[in-house]
């Protein structure tokens, strides 16, 4: 039996806050159950030195921990004087998968950089980070249509993201942290709303998995994301 | 005039939300107005090295800002790979007012860590990181008092801090960020309950301030933290 | 066409030279035609803090590629005085991928490292890596059952590893440079020699990929990881 | 008794030699007692980036301890790395001070640089910093009117330091090592020649202290400021 | 007896392989017996910031070893995240080597880097790394002759360095790894081809070194010297 | 004609002042003309890990430049976060020289580090702080031996250093800066009293140097250092 009796293929309760801090162009709490994100989305007129001069934007995103987010107390990355390669991980992931849904050419030569900040953790935090991160980066990209800035969305589409995996000998969609810590395979996987896949990161835990195994992940993946969309459209819609 | 009309003695509205994450022996959330900031409290049952032996506790705290809880993005301390100068010196005055509250040999030989992570900042956010932080520290001992661990609790009492400063030539309580930007003299108090003090540290920003000015702010301060102790020990008792 | 006219499904001609340099336990040159990277396992009879007294040992990597490795040079990691991202994320799939090939806790309290250092690069320095490095753990542990220190190997099985992506709309095996760069999808691929996966890491760099095109890019990956696994066990047998 | 039976209102010896050093535009040796700290002020025709033609100047100042300044060797900043959290305090401290007793905008775009490095320390080497900063950066700016590159001088008037607490219950000026390690409060104080105030940081180190002894210690820095308001003025008239 | 049955005055073989590794304009492997090192020349067509609009280019030098290139692992530089004091005491080294052979002016407002990366140590790396720098160079410069760049060569002669050494009381000549480990003095000498030095570096590691001892080091280097510049004209030749 | 009308033989007047500073075991600023350096030495009761058990002493050292002890202000290494290439060069030099002047068995399990802190700079900072250290070294030395730690003096006998070099086509001893920026050879020699040597570090600024050359600069390194321990030995006579 899973925690709480959920079904195998049943993400936990998705919650999604807008307008979330007041200075951030776009500001979200995203809540996969007990695990907490603070998504904020800055918009700056400048792009990185490597993309001067090549008339299209960027997209980029920083990941953090609040030291007491965890179980135990993890010591805070900013006092170590460097970034873990977990932490370096998630966010070069994070902003791959956003990138994937805007149109850089169209965004003009600007940056938006998404903060996803976990202050509480309970498995799943990259996965809700890119979920929550969807909707601030909307939210920040339709205030450069409402000023003028732009003239028409650069969005191509709504990204969500979910962790399965398998636990027990069974696949399991959305692991929270005590199934996330005894999984035998662990996935996280990336998706546009057609249902095609920007990222797919399969890691086994323990045993090797199987192609069977995987397609069983894959078709759970898909289900998860499918509710995780209609929980992004809702909240953009409020 | 001061935003929103308030009096020149009156603090913005607090309010101290207890257990506010789930892992920490201690959490709270507190906000000073538009201020908020996380506060959680870790036991940890060891002491720094040069403590080792010697009977006795310590209580340290850290400091940080989400990137944007600030107007403009600020770049991340952890991928700058150092903290700054204000973030130690915040973190340090953070400690040492804690520290004044507790009976360090009382504790024993383990360690108590303040975590104060800004996520809104709007003026005030080491005055409100301390006003939080002595309430999650408190949870945190009480713990230890409820399981067993400690016989009685080791602390003397609660601290608050405020803001105070000359705003237009005139003095008030509990700047927030539109006045302290323009405050011609900036000064933090931190008081114990029977109105001694722990720390005073008046800054001129401008003009140098006279000893009749230090007084006015002073006196300011000391009704302000009143409001503070009253704050604390309602969320106390909830 | 291809370069070279190879087919789709033809990884490069791979060579692996034991005994490379003179040092390490275990010593590999390993070729994925152009890309070149130097593979050492080193013994240490220790094992990292968080594995005392728990009677296994562990394995872990590092990556690096010398400065002039590439197309135009690279700043020195050394000089700039941290490792890049793409760093942590490839030496963290590298120990992942090793430690599923051994028995943790039939190699006793030692640790293994195995450095990979790419002299030239031409695509795939991941999965070169991976493949060679297999091949110095397994001289490395070799030697320890030869030495008396292990009375039976503790590997399970060989572990090899291929990229495989998506270039101009056809799945094809073994990217060099000049097709990675081009590439719509890439994803490695590290597998078990009974076929099952150990890690599959798919990224969509253009448009994201159907479930259709991952089927087509799994079975390539199976087939090229065939070929080294042949090309790991000649080398072993010389 | 204090040691040398020094009244308690009495500053040690303060002893200040102009042009200590050949190189700098302004360069004082400062003595306060055993407390000996050498500091230069360095002319620089640019200014920071957040100053770039605003019109204005900008004063700065760097703070460091020779490791064998103090009773056991303290470890170099530039060997561990990084500057630590009393420095980076200190150094904040003085160049707010520094700045308070200058018309930046009269100054120009240019910067100086204060620089203090302690030699020799038995307390208060940062209002030993401030005092002696004081006299060289009157020094750089007289040198600037004299090669025409001022037409008059921007400085507005002294800036003095000291530190006033509260040893075995009794308020005292200027503490020495034994002293402050001893000291229940310890309070540094900067004043203008006027009298008026532009840093005042009270810190209960024991006991937290009364709204009285506040007044006592301030009342004790104002008399020790003008003892070293004598002392600047003679160095500054030799 | 030497190892090998070496003569005092006789170096080990020396081997110069020329287009090691294919993006950089110069590469060479250089072998002075077990001891290997990768060098590679990177043309940059821009100058150090000190450098702009002099008319002069510049070159400089980066040194690395492997891991394992040594008996016992070496914790990799990148890792520590900075370089030691011998990596950067020999980087200067072969830097201001290399600069002697070259007329700077002439090479124009470009800089070439040299990077020598060990891959075996057996004694020697520094020498051996300043003679392979020397042919990496003079093929960069020859492709920049060749392609028009330059009109004509900047190549002053060539550099080559050698270690010489007291050990058990006898002047050798290129010291092994198990000599120079045991060396009471160890010496490293730079020359152009006209037998005048750029470097002499003796240390004394036991007992002091003599005059005369001086002597007899300074004829042994210069008879070990000519035999590379030998092995590097045939490299040149080829 | 040298500044001063030097003859090419002649050093700087030499000054030695010990007792400089009081919390260290050996204080000694040393003046070679404008040159000014604090040489300090601290006694550690322990030894560096690699030495523990060893039943040896060690001796190591540290150099620092105050930022304006030059001509124009340095960039604070403590503010860089790291030594650059030169210190890291000379405090290894520093090290190894002191080294050779003291029997490391004879002093038992502790360690002498020696702090060398440039205050002004005027050419051959390196060579005053060698000098100056020998007289701090010994001073800590006999410490222990007057306390009984230390039953007879390890010391071995003194060590001097000066700069020679080849300046406008003649060889010139003790450099000074405007000579030293000139200099076409620059050398720096560390000896024993009965002139053997422990370092002979020369360097080609400009063309190369001869075998007579650098015989002479030898003959004048000579005659130096035999000025400079008649001014230790009367140093340590007083």
């Amino acid at each position: 039996m899973r925690p709480n009796n959920r079904a195998n293929n049943a993400p936990r309760a998705i919650k999604i806050t807008r307008h979330y801090t007041k200075h951030a162009e776009g500001s979200v709490l995203v809540e996969f159950g007990e695990t907490k994100v603070i998504c904020t989305a800055s918009v700056d007129e400048t792009v990185p030195r490597f993309l001067k001069g090549q008339g299209q934007g960027w997209v980029t995103a920083e990941y953090g921990m609040l030291p007491r987010s965890t179980h135990s107390r993890m010591q805070r990355e900013a006092a170590k004087g460097k970034q873990g390669g977990r932490t370096m991980e998630i966010q070069r992931l994070i902003a791959r998968s956003l990138r994937a849904m805007i149109d850089l050419e169209a965004l003009g030569e600007r940056s938006i950089t998404l903060d996803c900040d976990v202050i509480q953790a309970d498995g799943g935090t990259r996965t809700a980070s890119i979920t929550g991160a969807c909707v601030a980066l909307i939210d920040a990209v339709n205030g450069l249509v409402a000023n003028g800035t732009l003239k028409a969305s650069p969005i191509k589409g709504l990204v969500s993201a979910i962790s399965v995996g398998i636990v027990n000998g069974e696949a399991v969609c959305d692991l929270e942290y005590v199934e996330d810590s005894n999984a035998e395979t662990d996935m996280n996987v990336v998706m546009m709303e057609d249902g095609r896949m920007i990222e797919v990161q399969g890691t086994a835990e323990g045993e090797p998995f199987s192609h069977q195994e995987l397609l069983s992940l894959l078709d759970l993946a898909k289900q998860g994301c499918e509710q995780i969309f209609v929980a992004q459209r809702e909240a953009l819609n409020q």
